[in-house]
């Protein structure tokens, strides 16, 4: 997208005198929309074992995570000032742990005049740092990384 | 921290059967607790140098994603599911800008039972993901990085 | 509707595997849909007595119950995790006053692709919390009892 | 309480005029406060059957109600008007199961200059209708009764 | 509108008996809605110079106040008791200053069954309070005026 | 006190730069703070007219207002960008009636390290936008006035 337009490239959220304003999506019509985004908690390999252990065969944690990510996406036009406020029609949170990451996938999927993508980055980010709160106590090492959208459709 | 209960570490959110629980802080007394945490948005460069010629000189672009960053972190006990409320006396959010990050730096305070590193986390984070939102209509391959505590003290 | 499936009923809100999840509403079309539920604030006599005495002649009591029930129910998404957010049409809250109770009436309203109960329940037993908080220093004995459902119409 | 007073109870929420009111509690010392509260979803015996075998090997139902109590005690001066802001010390969820009911147990915990009975309420109720949302789609005659509380301490 | 009427006006907010109640937009048709309102930030002339020359060459103050506006006017419906969620699809801040005066427009638009004169009044009202806010250290004068819809438009 | 430090006066929420920025409060003692604020509906005649006929019988158009100010006080933090979260003892609003306006009075109170007349002023001016909202129907012209602060008091 910035290829064609490199030499001057425009800010939606910016009008001409470069101020920051809310896209106006009044004219646009209702479209299916879709955005999967993705963040990673990255841990010491103890604490990934320790969550094996003590935490996954409850499985608590991973859902404390997931109702975290599910309740900040459907907020995102509170938390995000320029987002417009939209009803999605699903959200999925999804974990994959390997021995040293907890990466962490959320779906955000609506019908509206706008994208969701950062309904999704929102919901990714926020189940990532509930896990983060819920391990700190044993790691202090830990950091997330790898925000971003890994998929947007509009049809 | 972690070191010398590397045998067995303990996850104060959760109870010994592994589930997972909200910290009793009742009987902790209130000290002075400051956290400092950064997350940084990793852009092309083209679209750094845009923000810097289009939205930099009226700064409207960072102040919004500061005050982004400044309403999370008053509100992550709402966002956070096993975070307590608390007050905070202190929220300060400050950008750095190199040819291809932005780096937030989010500074926590209050007096309380309880650390603010969470407050700080949510705070960065919620800066970098306003500038991802104002950002994203000319660079689809920003990602964030580096979401950590770098500072966290109790007196 | 349990009848039929009795063998296996299956929770629309968990996976195969038992996972909480939200359920995905994408396909659905917008429909009429209207939901009423009760609540029921059990009190003392005395309790009743007094309140028609002091404070029904300035409705205030009432009022105040009313406003926290259609507020709750307005904001039911973000109080029931795997609610979808929508936008009522209506709410009403209705009061009938016996001699030991205060029956609580609900009424949601909306066109939407997900079921409006969740909403109606979360009106009427919100408002039956506030009139509860009303009363509380005078009736320590106050339960509330019977919410439910009592309608549930799509078209 | 009622008993000494019966003959001219007051409403603390009460003005002589019977206008409801906050009531004032600058003057208040700050002391422990502890306060239980209970609700009981009551369901037909196939709905626990299916929850033990399909939802409980995961926990996920409980836990997902039970992060909804503790976020809506966190919030329950947004919820009930004449409520006092106040910060939590600890809030703890606790559920037990018989064939035909759900119990749930909300404990809060404060030090402040009035009391969190109503925390417990509305944790306790909102937990009971999480339940109810993941249940509602194979049972439809559930009701949510008993809602009380049981154990309310200051010291 | 009050003209054929005033006889006997009716409060679409009140039933018969007096009471307040939300309006039922259930049969409404989505339309094009728009409203513009304003307010007046009323400040002593060296405030105004102050502003201008410590505050407006970095822009913060405004773009802090518009913030505050759009955010407030999309969560209308949570402080107006009796008003409708709705999804905008637009909100517009802009400020004019005089050598006393910070005037406020807010306009919002949707697609909706229900006006949104409220959401541009709680739009302007609230990006004045946060102007208030941020001078209030150096005038103790200021006072808001003139808070009223100057433009709604329905087709 | 703007008249001392008349020729270089100091906005507290402006860093050197003139950067917003949240005030500090990390150091501040708490004290008892009230401040008093008013804002004022001002309507045509046969407005007030139809309000003493109509609706004040019941009082419910009133208590909707008091109660809507009396929340909007309590989350003035999530309102006004640079403001403290803190806890207020007390929230009380007030109406004086005359043949042309509504007058809205809203006491906050609390014992803190920052002064809560932005509460103060943020319960008066939502108690008015409520009143206007249920007003509007009958009433195109009204206008809200003279939101100040009346009082101000730290001991």
């Amino acid at each position: 997208m910035s290829k064609k337009k490199s030499s001057n490239p425009r800010f939606s959220h910016l009008d001409p005198q470069g101020k920051a304003r809310m896209v106006d999506v009044t004219g646009k019509p209702d479209q299916y929309r879709k955005a999967v985004a993705t963040a990673r908690l990255s841990c010491q390999p103890g604490t990934l074992r320790a969550l094996r252990r003590q935490a996954l065969p409850k499985g608590d944690v991973l859902t404390v995570a997931q109702i975290a990510g599910i309740q900040a996406a459907k907020r995102t036009a509170e938390l995000i000032p320029l987002c417009h406020s939209l009803c999605l029609s699903h959200v999925a949170i999804q974990f994959q742990l390997t021995s040293r990451t907890v990466e962490v996938h959320c779906t955000a999927e609506t019908r509206a005049g706008t994208g969701v993508e950062m309904e999704a980055l929102t919901g990714a980010t926020l189940a990532a740092l509930a896990l983060y709160d819920m391990c700190k106590a044993i790691d202090r090492t830990m950091t997330i990384e790898g925000v971003r959208v890994v998929e947007k459709i509009k049809k």
